[in-house]
């Protein structure tokens, strides 16, 4: 409600600021029994982690996840999961001198309109550094989802400024620093990323999300329909401008009878819906995207004003991504699967005693 | 929480399905002291009405908006607001040969997976009837908003199958019947939609709102942000797929240096931001636009299955609009006004202590 | 959020004042299936009505439920279900009097400094007719509490100002007007009420719920604990000043080895936890009461202030019961069916993998 | 909405089980601006604290709270501020007897039927561990009202087993261990609970908790009401079995000329509501009262079932208070000032346009 927890039978609950002791979470209401261990997290902990590569920024944590609680013998309780990462890496100093200045584009200006006070020691509370613990989250309603219902929640860059893929293979995409579906192009992005960061600037993304095994169902009317939970989930990640469902903008010039996904006995003929119709879940593929805009933490200066009101000229010194989206994959994906897992424990409190209903047809025909 | 109720500070409740007794919702935590008329409504639910003009569904509803509760002789209480909105108008008729199958790209097939019954009757609960009761709540907040901080929240077409508006102009947005803010090219929306209607497809839209005169500092971090609240708010629209929020999708390609909106003490120097940074608003025009999906419910016959799982051809025959986005912008304009009057009372109640904040420079430079 | 809704999963959001036009409920989350009709609620709100016996508040509404929406064909569609009860015998004149004067002990003062507005007529929202609505939510509570797991929720009067049941048995407790279990004390009621209404007086009254069939493991821990939810749910009752679950306020001065309720594998050998330990239902009888306070509402001349902040004398003319507690027994049976309702609801979402778990004992050996 | 969260504009999340690594919660929504250090905690956590006399448990921790998130140079930045609390003083062998059993009215058998699994170290989650994040987080409620509005939060033993107060004077209730106000009694309580030790059995007990200074105006209709809040608040301490607002249980056998509480131009003249009408307070002291079981971990044995269902006899051996109650004054002052925080952030924003409202009179005549 005070908009620091996200999620209603799954509740997460995220805390800490970028160069504060240390970020964490408290996930309320993971079932008992699920296994789960520090080591758990490091995967995809190392997905979103900053230092992955040349491409992204030079903040190297080390991201141990430590279990508080809600775990006994190594497996869920049932009662909250709090986990603790303490920041290790914070060069405060780096940002010594924008203390007094509002970086344009920045959450800078807005968090001092609001609270009269901010941490701006890397951005505090706005930094992306809050996301580690969504990923965090994230791991545990992944696995929770895969064994349960054999789920499967992946998320890929679709685009990288101008760039698309030209191919497409599930296959490469942890292959490379970029999230990327086509490997002959990854030689290309290395270019057009050493190039970005050479020339100063930054650059925006796509990525795309895609959800495969939801059984139909899932999703309430009519405010808490499954798209637009999952629109909040993706918007509320850091620097996301966008959000679409299936076809998303491209409906707007589409008509009736392209997009309709027509359905047979052997399956849906096409998914134009993004697997969510009427909020619910068809059973499709849930598919999703988001556009992340280029960071405006630039070494290129940019015209601002100071504490004092006056104009100033900002530069951000400190480690920065030139593409931050490219970063955006594991969040994400986290943010689709604790939707996911929020609305099946819903819909499992409201509709266990209607079990499977037919007929019941094939995500594709 | 189990979905029919949006917001939190101000929570409305809907209920009602599209051929039932009567549709309603009731307004939770709207201050007291509004003047509130039942005439009030009639402007915002004529605009979002059916039957408006022949390129809308030919229903025609009357749409008397009953207050049953919460106000006292003309203002608001502080109490429940219930609104009532009786289904005059419901031909349960044209819908019964459909009972028996579920349409493609409805929510016929979705809402029966989920709960095993369902009220076919014009789409019973899935049923963009359910509109009508945002619109109304939203008139309330509308009023609020500019009353108490003289915000103005307006939205037009932004586009409509692949027609965009080549001039743009305030003023003549509610002098035609598609919100079009261009009059040169209101007589090729014309012809668009004759021949559109007369092939017995639909087409997509875009919805663009603009909230002016929001203040600094609404929203709250980080799963509170205004425009994550917006996304699921405009998301949870029947027939949306996509939600922007200022430069949107474009920011995908943009350069840090062109997306980037710097700040000078005269003013923002441009808004790709849409008026939210880091989830809070700046001061700036609130922008965001939303895709509306071609209605699925056509004269053209479509392969689907019926409740035995068999191969069916569908073909609608009851009323239906050509171009569903043409209705939705009231509807989104309400989403919005909603929005922003919950994150209004929460920031008024944690941050009542801090006033207004300097330095605080002008929206526009 | 804004207090007029009850419930998490299940969620009851009320509205109306009493000498309104009307009022009315939303129940969101209710499963699919459940057969209602509107002749169901009748039951039960004449067991609260006004007007049963020349013991309660000569106001005689006939309270016919009009169900809005989520019954199809007489089952429950998992969409949000709305009542409406029209207020037909609201004489408003009878108030007119204290439009100006705030009553002792009456909400009229509070309610004023909350608002600086409000509806006096019958004490508009803070009016004991808003629990109409209460009772009707709790006849659908009841109904898929038995349908799913044979529990039964009823009440009785355990306390009549100083009078207390000698004997008991719940089969008499329906056969007169007072819910009182020892029909040997009938009279005595009788001669009692009548005196008190005669000397102009009121008197407090002791309820008690009990629910009998409420399997173990109920319940979320910490904040949500059952008897937690019971508590405020009781609470929220009008009048009421005191809440009690098992033992209650008599565990002060029990020693530990008289309290504890031993457990042997034929069950258990006492209840005073009163069905509830740690939060959670243990599998016995849940068992609670409440104290209501006598009305205010009283033909005696009370000291007040009036709007200007004059001494006034105060009395009240219109109807009254001199012991509001009566009436109070369906309505708490409502309160502890809806919390006990929601708590399955969340019960079966988050462990529904767990099944039933061994050893389970008998609530009573 | 898992149950670990209290409160909605000022939400409290506690995890961590008594044994764990860590206890700790989350403060979501405080203001900016306050003041906290870390040493702010210790005295009330020293009151709560195991260990301050012979007469409560001999688990001796040191309760370092650390700030992990929320505070910058010493002062809330509105952002949420999470409290870690390391578990140092965790002898879990001692409980390694009774892993296997289930002790009677304890919550170690609902929790078992709940979960399937559960940590039986000290209580794991069902312990009163959790209450020291509570202190904790009512700490910073007790400064930001006494701040804001210059309110009082504070509290008493007012009974043990059979003995009450005497007399009241609450300059002696910090001066002994027993938060008692009568302090010619002192010693006769020390003699009562050495017996009581010395006899292996434990006690009830009652504390009362009073808000002074508390505006007129703060609570919700209806189900939001600040007294159904405190009750859920109180109820959800460990051994609450019983929670009073003002008369409380007395109001049952009182008449409505006695229970009423007559207002004068110069204030009211008694307080039986406990200072709230309608669920919102009226300006006079919130006064309310629990009641506390006596703990039934015991050194004399009990009879109880085993994990395999067969009968057996259950001594505790740890360390225990043979009075719980004792203990229990911090906790409860620290729920009553959370919810009175919480209202009045909500108050503030539906009504700060309100202002003060004329007339408003003393507390007491």
């Amino acid at each position: 409600m005070a908009g620091n927890t996200f999620g209603t039978m799954l509740a997460v609950t995220t805390f800490g600021e970028s160069h504060g002791p240390a970020i964490g979470c408290v996930i309320d209401g993971c079932p008992p029994g699920v296994a789960i261990a520090p080591e758990d997290f490091r995967a995809d902990l190392e997905r979103r982690a900053t230092g992955r590569s040349r491409h992204t920024s030079q903040r190297r944590e080390k991201d141990e996840v430590e279990i508080l609680s809600g775990v006994y013998e190594g497996r869920t309780t049932g009662t909250p999961i709090a986990l603790l990462v303490r920041n290790t890496d914070a060069r405060s100093k780096d940002y010594a001198d924008i203390e007094d200045s509002f970086r344009p584009s920045h959450a800078d200006y807005t968090y001092w309109q609001k609270y009269g006070i901010r941490d701006p020691r890397g951005g505090g509370r706005s930094s992306a550094r809050e996301t580690t613990m969504r990923v965090a989250a994230g791991v545990i309603a992944k696995r929770w989802l895969a064994e349960q219902f054999g789920i499967s929640v992946r998320g890929h860059l679709s685009q990288l400024g101008e760039l698309q893929p030209r191919g497409f293979d599930w296959d490469v995409v942890e292959d490379n620093p970029f999230f990327w579906p086509d490997a002959s192009m990854v030689e290309e992005l290395e270019r057009y990323m050493d190039a970005l960061r050479k020339s100063g600037d930054s650059v925006g993304a796509r990525v795309t999300v895609i959800a495969q095994g939801v059984p139909p169902g899932w999703g309430e009317p009519v405010y808490g329909k499954l798209d637009a939970e999952i629109a909040q989930a993706l918007m509320s990640i850091n620097a996301v401008k966008g959000v679409e469902v299936g076809a998303g903008f491209d409906c707007v010039h589409q008509l009736g009878t392209e997009h309709r996904d027509e359905m047979t006995p052997d399956g849906f003929l096409s998914n134009n819906a993004g697997g969510i119709l009427g909020g619910i879940s068809s059973g499709q593929d849930v598919v999703c995207s988001l556009a992340l805009k280029p960071t405006s933490s630039l070494r290129l200066p940019g015209r601002s004003i100071n504490r004092a009101g006056e104009a100033v000229e900002v530069v951000t010194k400190g480690r920065h991504d030139p593409c931050v989206g490219i970063r955006a994959t594991p969040i994400a994906e986290a943010m689709v699967a604790l939707v996911l897992m929020d609305h099946a424990l819903r819909h499992r409190g409201q509709c266990a005693d209607v079990g499977e209903i037919s007929p019941r047809i094939p995500s594709q025909a």
